[in-house]
């Protein structure tokens, strides 16, 4: 063995002790408020054997929201942000998109005849970036926008503005033998591109909208291209029918942020034994989004109400998160 | 340390030791042929690090068809004579049943009336039989039928009718850290009803035909309902179609029986890397079933030509298997 000075060792402690205590806590951006208490009760209730909670490995699994509960949705949905940039780059293929809209608006940078074109004009703007190609090559896209797209406020890349202390939750729940999958309105290819990733929760744990694809095979060569047509709106109750078709069993755990949520968590808590129902709530104007039951993005009002008298955890971002963001320093409140 | 009598050493260890030699060889109900030595081939080559052709365990996805792959498919897929059962039970709740084809047909066991209706029919006593429940509620029931209805030549319950040879092979590839999926044309809860008990294949990664559903809420009794509408029909082009939108992922084996696995081995086949496409041969009149390119049940005709001119592995049931059922004996060719 060789000598080691004293002080060398010493001062090897030094710098490894931070990360030992980050080792022993597995939530450090969580204060110890009353939804990190609650997170920590029902982990230890459901794991600890022979507790009269107790659930088996198989059957703990775990559904979260993607948009305003994993990352951030404001001033938009990210993929929202994703398609209008998809629609400049794509312009040139369709000279028709000059005169049409909700394209022109897009094009023209007409913000007031965007939002006049309503639900009916995105999804046409949604259909028209997402299809008529392969999945394959939509990933690779995808992949190529988040490359280099940085948000309109932070100028942060969007995957960098994904919840610290929800990375953290993900993270403790798998190391207690929880199986974590996204449950979103976000379309599934787009989530894929970059969940495995950032979030560690590989393609299969992914569920989302779809749109309808079909098996291409030119003269051998074999893709599946994906159609201009809607598949599964996983948002409101697609999302209990999307965890029925594809998971098969009710998760334990659920956590969203917005009445798109809400038969999501009516699901989950209606399972018999112990269940857990969280809601991300954006309390913090200041690092983040403060909004809730008024939101055109992300609104959380019947899902709040519901929470409230169903005693579910409300995480107050504000008051409960050290962080919001990876890049915040710890002591950024 | 306690003594212990030599002779009773050696009985114990006489006792062990076929229980030794068989942990010993992962596959013993596959005869030392060329689809076994295909398979363990390819497994060492994904498996063994630092190998050209290594695949790490997460991209390890491995997809099998079940009607005629896992278990047997004769003289009829065993979910339609399900169906036929069902309607002889749901019939008093359907008097319109007793002068309505192709349901009168099944009711007085006319077997001519009922071919003659043919898909159309047949889909009729899907969907009726299928759907107008929850999913809850139609996994139960097939649990009850499964557990008291007997195979009409073996007279042996559906679940013991399994390929012991394939359940090994199941077996081996999750021991390799493979992660093994059902991605067959039976509808997906009655699959999922038997899947984890019988092939230990949760049912997060059972994929098959499903009926549209629905999220109801009766004053916060909640439930999924089963729609009488086709949503996905998982065979031929619908395999890759639903390996695509539900994994995510390319798997790198694939294992069916029938034309209507064709395109999910070719799928499987055409990606990059080392990939292995099986088909389960009927040859065995005597022990199961021997049927090809003109059964009107299982026809494998296209993908046995594919097969051969792509150089797949094709088992010989016949001669390749040692066992077909677990029920068999091991001497029993």
């Amino acid at each position: 063995m060789p000598q080691v000075h004293p002080m060398r060792w010493l001062f090897s402690l030094l710098v490894m002790l931070p990360l030992l205590v980050q080792a022993a806590d597995p939530l450090p951006s969580w204060y110890n408020g009353a939804s990190r208490q609650a997170i920590e009760q029902f982990v230890a209730a459901v794991t600890t054997e022979g507790s009269k909670d107790y659930v088996a490995p198989t059957e703990r699994i775990a559904v979260f929201d993607n948009d305003g509960t994993l990352w951030s949705e404001q001033p938009m949905y990210f993929e929202v942000l994703f398609a209008l940039d998809e629609v400049k780059r794509l312009a040139p293929q369709h000279p028709e998109w000059k005169t049409q809209q909700p394209f022109k608006a897009v094009l023209d940078g007409d913000q007031k005849a965007l939002a006049a074109s309503g639900t009916d004009g995105m999804m046409k703007i949604i259909v028209a970036t997402h299809a008529g190609v392969s999945t394959e090559d939509f990933i690779a896209q995808t992949r190529r926008w988040l490359a280099t797209a940085v948000h309109p406020k932070t100028r942060k890349p969007y995957t960098e503005m994904v919840y610290q202390p929800m990375l953290e939750l993900l993270q403790y729940l798998r190391a207690n033998g929880f199986k974590t999958y996204i449950v979103s309105g976000g379309e599934v290819a787009f989530m894929r591109a970059f969940a495995e990733e950032v979030y560690g929760i590989p393609p299969e744990q992914v569920i989302g909208t779809t749109l309808d694809t079909r098996f291409d095979d030119r003269n051998g060569s074999l893709s599946i291209q994906r159609l201009p047509k809607l598949a599964h709106n996983d948002d409101g109750p697609g999302k209990p029918v999307s965890i029925d078709s594809i998971i098969g069993r009710r998760p334990i755990l659920a956590f969203g942020n917005s009445d798109g949520d809400l038969q999501m968590l009516q699901w989950t808590k209606a399972g018999p034994g112990k269940r857990f129902a969280g809601l991300v709530h954006h309390t913090d104007a200041k690092r983040e989004w403060a909004y809730d039951r008024d939101s055109k993005v992300g609104r959380l009002d019947k899902a709040l109400t519901s929470a409230t008298s169903n005693g579910w955890t409300v995480v107050d971002m504000a008051r409960e998160w050290q962080r919001v963001y990876p890049f915040d320093s710890i002591d950024s409140q």
